[in-house]
């Protein structure tokens, strides 16, 4: 099995699939000084409840093609939108198009671009209510767990990929993660969520929580959540109040403000890092589609730009 | 003469008013410690080009009534929009109705308040481009000069106020204080540019020139000023192109940043002390305006909400 990306996600995923019995495990990164970091020092995973796990991967860096010994039956993608790009055209050099690939991905877009790039290759999508903090090139912190929901948009069903469902088996005393028909909209879901939490903590340098315990903020985010509603009803038609949750969305966006109060978003945190964000994966998304139905989204415009804005400064800072 | 209100715009015209040799000057406060301050030391106001001013007017504190010795018959009001209503129950209680009172005051909204809470009086409007900081409770400094507009709402002629034109002459040699017939129009120029450039200085923590420098700060401004757009059509009509100034008023909102780079906002400087900012005067007028003509303003609504937002958690900090 091999886990693209060794950011918090990818550490977390590495993590629970060594546990799970996977010793024939390998993570791609993107800095050659983290791989080498990796083969020295092996893996961290602070498990919820203080237990520490210690596993050891191989380690490859993504310029080091030749390095991939084998072909892996399952392979996970965990980076971010930002860095999709470089690693399509990994996986198009490296994998052969019969091995199932999983891309755990934040925001919506992401399709589009892999569809294009991948258009043989058996490609499922998952989406994630597992949180975690990466400390470090080795270490990760898990910040909270929930169910991995994983399905296909091409409309393939779980048996085309056996390694996948062997996984899932393996891995489900320690993770959650579920087959579903319905991906795309659980994509939807959740981007929409981000997209009303992310932008705005970032803005206001707040943890999640804050969001719901200043009446003020609840409306900024209140103000997103309704602007999206004619672009979800456009695109999605009487699917619509199953987005929406029958009308349970709102509700939950509040929830996930109470369940993870003191998570720092991961857009606040690319901010703080001085990295790109995923804005253009989340907002970004959602006004661009929205201008393919001659919807305007102001207030999603103007969060984009404002965390486009952030940005920007924050690299004059480091200049 | 009469200056109500001892913030830094207060301490400004009060300076220059001494400097024009009015020597029976009165200044009213709101808290009767920065009275006796001034009773006792006096004011200063530091000049453009280092050159420190020494004022000793006499000091009256809002509650104190009984020691306002005589009618001022000029009175200029340079209070926030956040102290009005005291200021105008105040000036109904002890200035007579036929006393000219200038109110030099930012953003709009405030002529309803004043055209009904004093129908009688004999009231005028100013617009200035000078700006300053206060340091303390008797100092200011002056971060700027430009033309002071002047005028009437009521159709009022400069003729109807000797004292008023009086003073003007007086102060003519120090500062720029003229009269205008299009002081309505002057008011919605300033607001425009104050509603785009200060909630981003606040939101960004940022000084003014910094909204010019950095490209997506200035697109974060043009949204601003774009939606603004329709409002201005349909409340002043055949009269809009004057208000853009024939389509040069966004040409000189960036002019205002670069002009003032180095200064901070009325809006941030609010912020960052903990008091409540104008936003309602600014962007949250330009709101409730727009509902009665059912044209709705999301970036506006966003950037009001944002600084309600920074104000409660500023406050929260503070508890």
């Amino acid at each position: 099995m091999l886990v693209i990306g060794a950011g918090a996600m990818g550490i977390l995923f590495a993590g629970y699939t060594w546990l799970a019995g996977h010793r024939h495990l390998t993570v791609l990164t993107r800095r050659l000084a983290q791989a080498r970091a990796i083969n020295d020092s092996g893996l961290h995973l602070k498990l919820p409840g203080e237990k520490l796990l210690h596993l050891k991967p191989q380690a490859i860096a993504a310029e080091e093609d030749d390095k991939l010994e084998s072909q892996p039956d399952l392979s996970l993608v965990t980076v971010k939108q930002t860095q999709l790009i470089p690693v399509l055209s990994w996986i198009r050099r490296n994998i052969n198009a019969d091995k199932p690939v999983v891309f755990i991905m934040n925001g919506l877009g992401h399709h589009d671009y892999i569809r294009e790039a991948l258009p043989h290759h058996r490609v499922f999508y998952g989406v994630t209510q597992c949180g975690a903090t990466r400390i470090g090139d080795t270490k990760a912190e898990v910040r909270g767990t929930g169910v991995t929901a994983v399905g296909s948009l091409a409309g393939g069903t779980v048996d085309s990929a056996p390694s996948f469902s062997r996984w899932r088996e393996d891995i489900a005393p320690y993770l959650d993660v579920c087959w579903t028909n319905r991906i795309e909209q659980t994509m939807w879901k959740k981007a929409v969520i981000n997209a009303c939490i992310n932008p705005l903590t970032a803005l206001f340098q707040v943890p999640n929580g804050k969001l719901a315990d200043f009446p003020a903020l609840t409306q900024l985010m209140k103000q997103l959540y309704d602007e999206l509603q004619p672009l979800i009803q456009a695109v999605w038609g009487k699917e619509t109040p199953s987005i929406l949750e029958e009308g349970r969305l709102w509700e939950e966006i509040i929830g996930v403000c109470h369940r993870t109060a003191d998570n720092h978003s991961s857009t606040w945190q690319d901010i703080r890092h001085g990295r790109r964000t995923e804005i253009e994966a989340l907002n970004g998304y959602f006004v661009k589609k929205a201008a393919q139905y001659h919807i305007d989204l102001p207030a999603h415009r103007f969060v984009r730009q404002a965390i486009l804005a952030l940005e920007e400064m924050k690299n004059d800072d480091e200049r």
